[in-house]
């Protein structure tokens, strides 16, 4: 499929992350009383990445996160070529997402939603629970590497098919379950960086650490389950056509 | 299929969706101290799609909703003849359930149905969070938008088969856990039609915005789906047979 | 598959929604701060069910249910012959668990189990919200009604395969969001005769309704399945093997 | 596949249970106000299953669980020489989650880890409810034999292909819906091993319990399904390969 067509499959999905996941986190999370709080907020995150990856997984592979696609890429499965104008995309939805998330939270009497932070990654006295950089640093890595192990493996030819989606917006939710207190949860540079960039000031010195993190891990994930699997590494196609990872 | 036994279950099915989704709002959700929240209502609301899909989706094809029938009509999926059908029999048997809701809630000593709005969709003064009109028919456009695009994509030949009716409730679930706050969610005009008859005033008042906005979405979804997945387009049948969509 | 195996497997089956429900119920559901209140009871429920119709659908068809028996017998999936040995399992599975419940549930220091009522169901002074007796009789009726449905619809050779306990599952989650406040929930004779048994008086005195609710509920949810879909009834055989229905 | 390759499977795996169901109970459930509570903890465990069942399934059968790899013996589907094996990687890789969760965790100003427990499973004085030893052997045997059952039963050939980690996941989630209360919920002597190790004193005096009933209960289970299925026993492999359970 062409590659206007994939970029803007990864734009629309993109969008639907940031707009869904930090969207349920402004609106929903802590309304009085009958909020979703963190469970809820980690399960919309999972969701929008399950639903979009079969609505359009066949378009894309769905990505949505350039530590994905860098992951992809280092797990034998993606194109060197195609790497930044996938990031791009997704890095150009996650803001436009941010926007309007902005615009719409912003319609509510009396509301400072940049003061409340949209949603942004942050560590030290950004973290939700005022966990350190290194906290930070290490659990973002980690989950990084499983979350991409986990996309590999459950996109396997010897996996069920069909069900990659279901592993893989659930792996999103469970990470949300175990990390928003220490960073609010990125593993995905592209999520950090739409918020960021309508926030400023702390959210945006700050994001250097969810590009760097979540890319190592997702690099060493795509690496560790090439080893572990014994992958035969089929050459990335350097002009022809891309099979989408989902 | 006849249209009449179509029609049927799209009633049985719209009556589900409503009985349940505001159901559990009107019942469960500020129960003191083990109230189910907007989680449960979320989860409430997108499991009625997910278990109607696999009930009835090989008959009518499950919609439950003017604003999926319409996307799918512009997604070039559904015939015009059996739009307005369709239409009818969702908004009649949303319109059931919020009488046998209302009857049901009635049976608790003291219970003022009426008054709580029975979950009827509002904005501005009757934004659950107190949400302008303009945020309102944004979010409720936008979310139809990607609601109607995770139909047509999950549903897309290319797609997993059987999987559909999982992406689709938990779409609406995800929406939910988004939305609540701003309009009470509706993104489905029948949804909200049938509580509004029964509570009047404000919640007929403002209904206008709840077939506009989800009309507008819907229809959007619909091109833009066909856009990007360069689908070739079925000529809509005009007396043949309907395949089901889900 | 012989009788005693399906039996058995019903009694097994059985045991686990009364143990698992009722018993998420007893132990969790208030406990302080971290309790999973109605929504966690509710996720228990549907877990029993979409859990045992992978671990035994294919030995005995994982009814569970008298109502879910009656009503596949009401929709012509199940020989009448069946249907006694089937209910006698599930109550006697039924009744074993809400004993083990309550040794265990006594394990704890200063522990009252059965003045909390060991999850029983109840009307009127005994529904958690107070609500009547007719309001507990027609919601019990009518989401019997749509369980049965949803059975039938989702096991369909026409549906997708494989899919059915997981809408099944779902279904009886949803069920309970929408009534535990009213009923506590039984739509399942035998999930209200184990722990009823168990506490006597007020339990035993209410127990009818929730015998005759949810068999009436089943039976007509049987009967509007097979008019809706309109479905060849394969004569349901009177000696030979039963097809499980999940 | 080679048992190196299989174990790393394993050690892997078996980190990931604990790192996310203990991570996501000692960093995210009781946060004030939006704290996901037992039933984001009950979720949490049991997605690890789910997403690596899905991720390395076709690798080890991703047992992650010394009670499942004797309760998959005990029911004729893994060969005794490999038992040893695949019970060390999995303790192993339970230790080294929770030496890293113990690192992340201690990151947060002021945070005293190790009294807080680590999510350690405990007890009498360190249940979380205050239950007696007799009510933590009793449902951990219990939950740990319907465990396996449905481990069984889902990756049974007759069942539905590809929907096990669907099953067993949620599995887990339920079971700790149930339990978490009376015994923080181990089955599972790897998991109650990996944290008992970091924290010392009463966890490791109490560890005892979850080594001996889970496995009784996984061994109980085994032998269950076998007869009530009417199992063909197929030779368990001495020096051959192993099909993955999952």
């Amino acid at each position: 499929m062409k590659l206007l067509r994939r970029t803007s499959a990864e734009f629309i999905g993109t969008f639907w992350l940031v707009f869904g996941g930090c969207g349920s986190a402004v609106l929903a999370a802590t309304f009085p009383e009958v909020g979703i709080g963190f469970l809820g907020v980690s399960a919309a995150f999972g969701l929008t990445v399950l639903t979009m990856a079969y609505g359009i997984g066949h378009i894309s592979g769905c990505h949505l996160n350039p530590a994905v696609t860098v992951g992809l890429f280092s797990g034998g499965r993606f194109p060197a070529r195609d790497v930044l104008p996938y990031v791009v995309a997704q890095v150009v939805g996650a803001f436009c997402a941010a926007i309007v998330l902005y615009v719409i939270a912003s319609g509510k009497t009396g509301a400072d939603v940049l003061a409340g932070g949209l949603a942004s990654n942050g560590f030290a006295e950004h973290s939700p629970g005022g966990y350190s950089m290194a906290s930070g640093f290490l659990i973002e890595t980690l989950l990084t590497f499983f979350f991409v192990l986990v996309i590999l493996g459950s996109t396997d030819r010897r996996a069920p098919a069909g069900f990659a989606p279901i592993a893989i917006g659930l792996a999103l939710t469970l990470i949300h379950l175990i990390s928003i207190p220490v960073t609010n949860t990125s593993v995905n540079p592209a999520r950090s960086t739409g918020p960021a960039l309508v926030v400023g000031g702390w959210a945006i010195q700050q994001l250097w650490l969810f590009w760097l993190a979540p890319l190592l891990g997702g690099a060493l994930g795509g690496l560790a389950y090439r080893i572990l699997a014994e992958e035969e590494l089929p050459k990335p196609a350097i002009t022809g056509e891309v099979k989408p990872s989902v």
